[in-house]
Parts: C-alpha cells; structure tokens; sequence
C-alpha cells in the first residue's frame, strides 16, 4: 500500500474503492456471488476488461477486502470477501441510492435497488450477515421465510418479466 | 455525459463519482465551504492539481451536481451544490465510515467523521438541511443550540488541541 495522500477516513476509502471499476466487481462478488475470474469477467454487464480485472482483484486482495483461495495447479482460485470487503456493503447501497433518484434508467437492475430501499436499513445488515455465512463460514442465522438474497432474486425476476410484459 | 455502461443504479452513481478525485472536491466543498476554484485548490489537504481539479469542477457541473454561477468579467465564480449534490453526503458518510474502521490513521479529520457516527443518521439529515440554506437559499430550520456544521468545527478542534498537547 502507498501512503494515504492525508489522514481523512473518507479520502482513505476513496485511495482504495474511488475507481470506476473496484465498486463493480466487489458488487458482483456481493450481489452475484461470482467467486472466480472466468465468472467476473464473463458475467460483467459493463464489460470489464481482462487486464482491468486482474488488476483490481490484485488490488482488493491486497487492501484486504478479498482473499483469493489456495487453488491446486490448474484449478482456478476462488475468491472470497473479508468482513472489511463485506462492510463495503452500505458505501454500494447509498451510492445505488444516489443513483436510483438521480441517474436515469429504468430495468430490472434498479429493481433490486428499490427493494433494498423499500426494505429500510435492517435489510442491508441482513444481507451482510448472509454474505458472512457465504464468505467466512459463519453459521447462517436461523430464519423464517426466505433470505435477503432470495428477495433479491424474486425481486429481479418480478421486474424482467414486467419487461417482458411490456414489450410484448 | 456518455451512454452508461448498464442500467445498474450503483453503476450510475460510479461513473459519475467513482474515481480518485471528485468525491474529495465534494467533500472540501460539503464541510470546508469552499466554494471558489481557489480555495479548492490551495486548501486541499490531499493536494490536489490545477488541471484535475478544473477537469473534475466541469464534470462535476456537467452532471448536475455542482453549479457554477456566472461571475462578472474579472471576478471568481462561485460553485453551489445541487440538490442531488447535497444527496452525495449518505455516499460520503459512507466512505469515511468505512475508513474510520478499516483503515490507519488518526488526526483531527478522523474526529469529524467519528462524531458524525456517534450523532447517528438524523445528524446527516441535519447536515444537508444547513447545506440547502447554504447553497440552495432555502430558510434556515430553527434550532436551538450550535447547528451541526458548528458542533463538527468544534469536535475537530478540540482532537487538534488534543494533538498539540500529545506532542508536547
């Protein structure tokens, strides 16, 4: 790591996260659940490029946001989100709240920004504890109904098929 | 502005904020009222350059987060936020509060940002209330006692008087 331009907690995560791609792929880890390169790069809606993403993933891992896995010769390594990596999470959900009001846009991506929203500040903490179950091993809280990952899903699959619906 | 890259609301907001610098202009000009290329620029604690900096006031106005108002022949102009660029403080709040935990560091700048999580969420809602009167010329709201810009000028003097004393 470089020496922080100045000692101001918010220019310090801006040295790490304030890129126009780092946010995108720890989301992708986060809302995705991609875990490994091929599925980053493959699944990215805005296109990353190769390069980008290698560098990136090296960047994150080394700001302690992911680990990458011990992966045996010619498996792939899988990487997973520290607790500082999951405590991106409310940074990604006012910035998509910023962009849900004041970007335009519609589509089923907002959909899942709306629900987050819709479901207030617990929601974000819910998924947050999910992500520690998935990335840290954590046991998975007990629970009623379905997860916030599940909401998500249904939430973005409500929104396609209105999509679909309304081009028809 | 160009095409967006996907219709993801986190996307949106990162094309437009998500790189090293225009966040931190925001910021100088959210809790340090700078409100003439100037005083950004030789305020800054991070240092920031001439050329960036003029390049980031553009976009920053170009996306409607800033207004630049008109200045008489020979006189400085004056930026303002923009209702959506009071809305970038939940953004900022974010951030710093990542970076108050996971990243080193200490400092008088670190206080404003811990005094900001010990007020809790409604002290940003007062925050953006003070930055309407201040940019938008909305009435200001009532109150008794220091207003909130007031009582962070406060906490980050008395962490600089606290250093002073720890050094001598």
């Amino acid at each position: 790591m470089v020496e922080p331009r100045s000692d101001c907690p918010i220019n310090a995560a801006v040295e790490v996260l304030g890129d126009r791609w780092s946010l995108l792929v720890l989301r992708d880890v986060v809302f995705a659940d991609r875990r490994y390169f091929r599925a980053l790069l493959t699944g990215s809606v805005e296109g990353i490029a190769t390069n980008i993403l290698a560098d990136r993933l090296v960047r994150l891992v080394e700001a302690g946001i992911l680990t990458r896995g011990t992966a045996a010769r010619g498996q792939r390594a899988r990487y997973s989100l520290t607790e500082a990596g999951i405590r991106t999470l409310p940074i990604m959900y006012a910035l998509g709240d910023w962009g849900l009001d004041w970007r335009p846009g519609g589509g089923e991506l907002r959909s899942r920004q709306q629900l987050m929203r819709d479901e207030g500040p617990a929601f974000v903490e819910e998924l947050m504890d999910d992500l520690r179950t998935r990335h840290l091993d954590t046991p998975p809280r007990p629970r009623d109904g379905p997860g916030p990952f599940e909401r998500l899903a249904a939430a973005r699959a409500a929104a396609a098929e209105r999509e679909q619906a309304d081009r028809r």
